[in-house]
């Protein structure tokens, strides 16, 4: 595997000349198409605040527009990345440092959102953000129940595959897409008209599910229908402090036995999470904790139901403290705080933004099996610890579903030099260490230029052939993408 | 549309010589590969009676014997399909008429059921059968949530993406497959070893999803990582009678807004099944209708949940007894027999034998939008009447997910030639009619010679494209499945 080429930054190709991108311009409505020297950063910038440089961007409102975009880029061998919210940490949605990439923003592609209350599903344009959906749900007690800190688009969540706060009960993306539409980079920007919203369907290979976590590699997705959720009806939520790390684990087996599908969320933030929420948090966020040191590891504890006509609230809250009660008799538990669930769930939601703040970071998006997270969390800290002695680690996460976001912070502005040594060795050995622990290096954030070298590294030579295959066949130019599937 | 090429019964190819079979025979043990004149009657002839013709049959007990099997076929161009316990109507896993074709049975593929309960996962092999793994893990308070009347194999499953009674709540089978293990036909018999059971995985284009649903047309599936759900503790069964044909769907959307996800099955019988089920019942099968004509149609509700520690099991019949009530008086029902979970079930789960001893018969997976289900079974009963006038239909399926199980049945013996014009009427028209209605012709079943022809009749071609790509990259030679994936 050591001998296999690297991955290399940055695509061949050229920027496309002055020609092409006044033809470009005039394929959309005024406005629709940004060039140098207009300002693009907004296009350029990640939620981590790295830059790419883009040739050019464009606006398409429909799929109509989208396919002008595609048969443009396609004469002109215009490589380009699709961009949603630009809320991906994976640098998947920027364009790459190299000046020739363009963007195809999907911001404005939000013609469609069709709710089909009788069959609970919706249809709706890619660039349609998830509050927006949810909020238009609402209306009919329904919900996509992803539940992220982030306001992706529709079309972003697709191409990750979001995971979130609620896949132990409610999945990812994958499970709600129903249908897509999605725009080839072929010569004819050919359409799949893959947006059947059906249940059961299981005509030859389904395709579509390429395109359901590939990053945007693949296709311009345009459309989607999502297979929703009644909205929950009553809850109960708490903060549990386990006695061990290994007693998280116990919990979360003991709570499922008891409680079943009711079990909605088992969120960890360890107490370097919570120490940057307390710093970072906004006023009208209460603060558990009173003044003491918080615990080394909270858990947030969700039961829901979208029954309207059995137990009411109070039962679910007397039904955890009970559960919680029995946790503590059996030594699992330290302590637990109770609190109305939007509150408990604001802190938890805080997180990601208040880590981002404390400093240089590199940042990972790992998931293994529930038995083996502790092992990662653990053996993860002692090898950041022994590599780069000067940084702190903050973790949290998915445990109910074995995910685990794993931050490495450098405090010390330092030596840059140094400092990117340092980055690198971590990021190659974190990435190593959650192959050996049979687990991924891409949970539910996608693939993009931050971690698809461990990608390939990783990735049995059988097994990327495939992948490269499905590249070849959607996109014979290579033209979507930051990443390159080398041989 | 209508230009394009129809589907061809049969492959080119031919029956291996003597030799060659001499040499499949030294792969694998005595009494593993069966040659004529050995008597392959099982492996010929599916559920429904229909025969195809072995050339071999070869019987693997795990991933090295099944390369084993694959690097001989790829050697010598020998087609062939991959069985599991032989269940599936749409002559998927029976080889073709030609004679050329061999079978791989994965039956003697049993060798691993691994379940880690603190993962809520287990790793199965291919052959082992749904009924053998479900008794393995009641044994941790677990299961794998797919309710049929067959008893497949996790292989077959995993081909088929069979959906069942309980995809309401509990989803498909490609929603349980955490991971997969495949041999892919080529020359090597390459292993994609796509078996991290993670929940959360997205590294790259998830290739393991074409080989869900494809009908072993891509790979042979060995092992499967499956998430599994905890079993229920609580539930509570009613047959229910609608007004009419769309107070089901009243009924239907009543139900899910006031018990959520606690509604796990919502099935339709419609008389004709009902009455070849009376037929057809064991004694022990209580009969609920009395001397009476059942209804015209009966859909069975249940509500259940794995919560151990909320509601008892008389309150959740309690709890479907006053919504069945509310729907009374709001106009949607006219009657409604409670009865043991157990013995309610039956009746269901002896539908589909019941209705294939009544004679000869076309059979339809249709599936389409709850929405658009009651015209869809209102428009397939009018068009079957009217091009063949003297058969019965029988329909009954999964209501509550937009399926519909079509059976026409041809009484009378009559004039076998007759008989096989009008099915082929039926057949073309029924596909048709589901199409326009934007349904599917294969909705739990799989793709096989039995509604390949629809699939293709109706597929875009730019969609054809990328099934033959998937075809042409997993199996070069076109050495799997019986169907042909021409321009």
């Amino acid at each position: 595997v050591g001998s296999l080429p690297a991955y290399t930054p940055g695509r061949p190709g050229a920027t496309p000349p002055p020609t092409a991108l006044g033809e470009l311009t005039g394929q959309l409505s005024p406005g629709q198409v940004l060039v140098p020297p207009e300002d693009l950063a907004r296009y350029e910038t990640d939620v981590l605040g790295r830059r790419g440089s883009a040739a050019w961007v464009a606006r398409p409102r429909d799929t109509a527009e989208v396919r002008r975009v595609v048969q443009w880029a396609y004469r002109h061998r215009a490589s380009f990345v699709v961009q949603g919210a630009n809320t991906g940490p994976v640098r998947a949605g920027i364009p790459d440092a190299s000046g020739h990439q363009g963007v195809l923003s999907t911001e404005l592609c939000r013609g469609t959102l069709v709710i089909d209350a009788v069959d609970r599903t919706v249809t709706v344009s890619a660039g349609i953000d998830l509050a927006t959906l949810n909020e238009a749900l609402a209306e009919h007690h329904l919900t996509l129940p992803i539940d992220l800190g982030a306001n992706p688009t529709i079309g972003g969540m697709v191409g990750a595959n979001t995971g979130g706060a609620r896949l132990i009960r409610h999945g990812d993306v994958r499970r709600h897409v129903l249908g897509l539409e999605v725009v080839l980079p072929d010569e004819a920007a050919t359409v799949l008209p893959l947006q059947r919203g059906l249940r059961k369907d299981n005509r030859g290979p389904d395709v579509k599910q390429l395109f359901v976590g590939s990053s945007g590699t693949l296709g311009v997705v345009t459309m989607a229908v999502l297979s929703v959720d009644l909205l929950p009806r009553q809850s109960a939520v708490a903060l549990v402090e386990p006695v061990t790390d290994s007693a998280m684990v116990e919990l979360l087996t003991l709570l499922e036995h008891r409680h079943g599908e009711q079990v909605t969320a088992f969120e960890m933030l360890s107490r370097g999470a919570l120490e940057a929420i307390a710093r970072h948090r906004t006023p009208d966020v209460r603060w558990p904790f009173g003044s003491e040191l918080p615990p080394d590891v909270i858990l947030l504890v969700e039961l829901s139901s979208s029954d309207a006509a059995g137990s009411i609230h109070r039962d679910f809250v007397d039904s955890l403290t009970e559960t919680i009660e029995v946790a503590r008799q059996a030594g699992h538990v330290a302590n637990a705080w109770f609190g109305p669930p939007q509150q408990l769930w604001a802190l938890r939601h805080m997180a990601i933004n208040a880590i981002m703040g404390e400093g240089a970071l590199v940042a990972f998006d790992l998931s293994t099996t529930r038995s083996a997270l502790v092992d990662l969390r653990r053996q993860a800290r002692d090898l950041v610890a022994h590599l780069a002695p000067g940084t702190r680690c903050i973790d949290f996460g998915h445990v109910g579903d074995g995910g685990l976001h794993l931050v490495v912070i450098w405090p010390d502005a330092g030596k840059a030099a140094d400092r990117e040594v340092e980055q690198r060795a971590v990021h190659d050995a974190v990435y190593d260490l959650v192959e050996s622990l049979g687990g991924t290096s891409s949970a539910e954030h996608g693939i993009g230029p931050e971690n698809i070298d461990a990608l390939r590294r990783h990735t049995p030579q059988g097994l990327w052939n495939l992948q490269r295959a499905c590249k070849a066949m959607c996109d014979p130019l290579d033209l979507l993408g930051s990443l390159t599937f080398g041989p």
